[in-house]
């Protein structure tokens, strides 16, 4: 893996990472394939709306349909018939958000399956051996995500903890897999310094901030962003989880963050949640019930060009299938378009007017 | 519209329904789009698989989203952008199927909405009123479906509705809309010939026979199958409605009939039951957890090109909206592409062969 930056505009970066299925050009959006399919989408849609990268959950893999089941069909990729970059979390988010019991120990988490209750161990080595099966092009360390609010004496501990995960994993690195190194450290800078110095110390091939986004004021959690961003090396992607709120995002490129995956687009979605060039809308309006226009009058994308209003919201109330897709496939397109119109910006030099504008439209 | 036959096989017939949107192969299959979309797939995924015909509900798009919206929005195929031939039947099979109430009256019958509770009154006017506001290319006369098993009595009176409400129908065709009469008289012989002579007697572009499949044994079935075909007029299509089982299409074609509707292809295809060259099988199976081959090696569709029986198996179980549009996309070209064949056969005067190869196949 390579990364390149092309141009920089203030601490916004505009770059590319080279990997062995094809380039990714940074800011990024990554959509989430948690069971290995992004929900509603084929894989020739998700290219043909320019995904370059998509994200695996390692967890729910490993559940269903386990790990036998996706090495004894090829990994991942051919599993789901997906060619380009996949990045793949290591399991811990999903360890201690879904499931209803776990235990900590020094080399992993034991945890009950949130689909069956049964037990299963998880630690760093372990979760590099599952990342090795589904051959994802990046993989992430093993750490703890602690929940807010939490004692600086958890956080503490928490981020010693990681820091022996993050080496853990770095010793058993895959060959040819790139492998992402996590800061954590709560609300607490001087803990998200300490983990940061760590976590460089090991080395890694890109850096990811993770513990943002759980439930914390988003004062707070933009200054994490402003604070942890320019922490990490300049030369290596970063990576900040789980984020996909216009208005974070916008912040995290401007603190110098170059890549991004959240549910946000899906899973809106699929509850007749749309994005649009005017902000966020429902396609359950009753304005829209007999409105022949496009959902959004300038978006290129599939369902903008081929059906009104009025039949989105049909569609919708109906709890058709095609609902699901037309609604998936509008809002993933306008992330990606969103995103390559921000990479022309900082291009341009013009990603503080882009930010501005958009911060208008989501505030 | 215009119908040609190209060559007969015996009592099979190769034709052309030529109509203002294009034309329609016969012997054909339409796949089934109740809500305005048949669920699952998109108005280019039919056309890729060669769906030249679909069916809508008008019973169903009268209460949602209603007549007032899809007149709004420029009609049936403008609202679900479909531009090839559709057919719409007339709502009377819902009405007496679907409804938990209704009184029949001489000029229709008072309902019930199954969605809501809502009572409303449709008949033989309101139905071609309907049809002409959602503008299909062919609508169907309004009848009543009786149930299995009914007496001589009930089915007498109810061909003789049946056929009053025949001639209210003809009387208000739709300029520019094809309008086919339906033959009913349940299981007697007797009233299938009269009612076959009324509907003859007043004569319409296209004839259907109803009321088959409704609870009946199929030697039942195929008896009336076999009966009532030959009685309709060779130079106009015959229309077997609502049936789709392989066996009782290979003898309705056997039989002279040329057009098909059914639920079963779209379906079976949400309940993970597949149709293939080898017969019916369930992507649920046990069997198929590491089979990396395509669920029927010989076929050219997306799903069976792209993934494999592991894969599908997978996501029927995690309940994935991708597993209802890989199976459906399957099950949707495996009918077109046996209705292909069919046709070729009987073109090269094989229909028997290909009849009595199938049969084997789904007995």
């Amino acid at each position: 893996m390579n990364f390149k930056i092309i141009s920089t505009d203030g601490s916004a970066r505009r770059g590319v990472i080279e990997t062995r299925r094809g380039r990714i050009n940074t800011p990024s959006f990554m959509p989430v394939g948690t069971h290995g399919t992004v929900k509603a989408m084929s894989p020739d849609e998700l290219k043909t709306l320019g995904a370059e990268i998509i994200l695996g959950n390692t967890y729910h893999l490993y559940l269903r349909p386990g790990i036998d089941v996706i090495s004894r069909l090829g990994g991942l990729h051919t599993f789901m018939n997906w060619d380009r970059p996949i990045l793949t979390d290591s399991g811990g988010y999903q360890v201690f958000s879904l499931s209803a019991f776990r235990k900590i120990e020094p080399n992993g988490v034991h945890f009950r399956s949130h689909i069956d209750g049964s037990l299963h161990f998880i630690g760093p080595c372990e979760a590099m051996k599952i990342q090795g099966i589904l051959g994802s092009d990046i993989a992430m360390v093993f750490d703890e995500c602690i929940p807010y609010p939490a004692t600086y004496e958890y956080a503490k501990k928490s981020v010693e903890l990681t820091t022996g995960w993050a080496q853990q994993c770095k010793a058993v690195q895959n060959d040819g897999q790139a492998l992402f190194g996590i800061v954590q450290g709560g609300m607490f800078r001087d803990l998200r310094k300490k983990s940061t110095e760590d976590v460089l110390g090991i080395g890694f091939d890109g850096y990811a901030v993770g513990g943002v986004s759980v439930g914390e004021p988003k004062e707070e959690m933009h200054e994490i962003i402003y604070f942890n961003g320019p922490l990490l090396p300049p030369d290596k992607p970063r990576y900040l989880m789980g984020i996909g709120d216009f208005g974070d995002m916008l912040k995290a490129v401007d603190a110098g963050f170059d890549m991004f995956d959240c549910i946000m687009p899906t899973r809106n979605a699929r509850h007749g949640t749309l994005f649009t060039s005017a902000g966020k809308t429902s396609i359950k309006k009753e304005d829209f019930k007999y409105d022949s226009g496009p959902l959004d009058p300038g978006c290129t994308c599939y369902t903008c060009r081929n059906f009104s209003r009025g039949y989105l919201r049909h569609l919708f109330i109906s709890r058709e299938i095609l609902s699901m897709r037309l609604n998936t496939l509008h809002n993933l397109h306008f992330y990606q378009e969103f995103f390559r119109n921000m990479r022309t910006s900082i291009e341009a030099g013009e990603f503080q007017n882009f930010k501005a504008y958009w911060e208008t439209i989501f505030p």
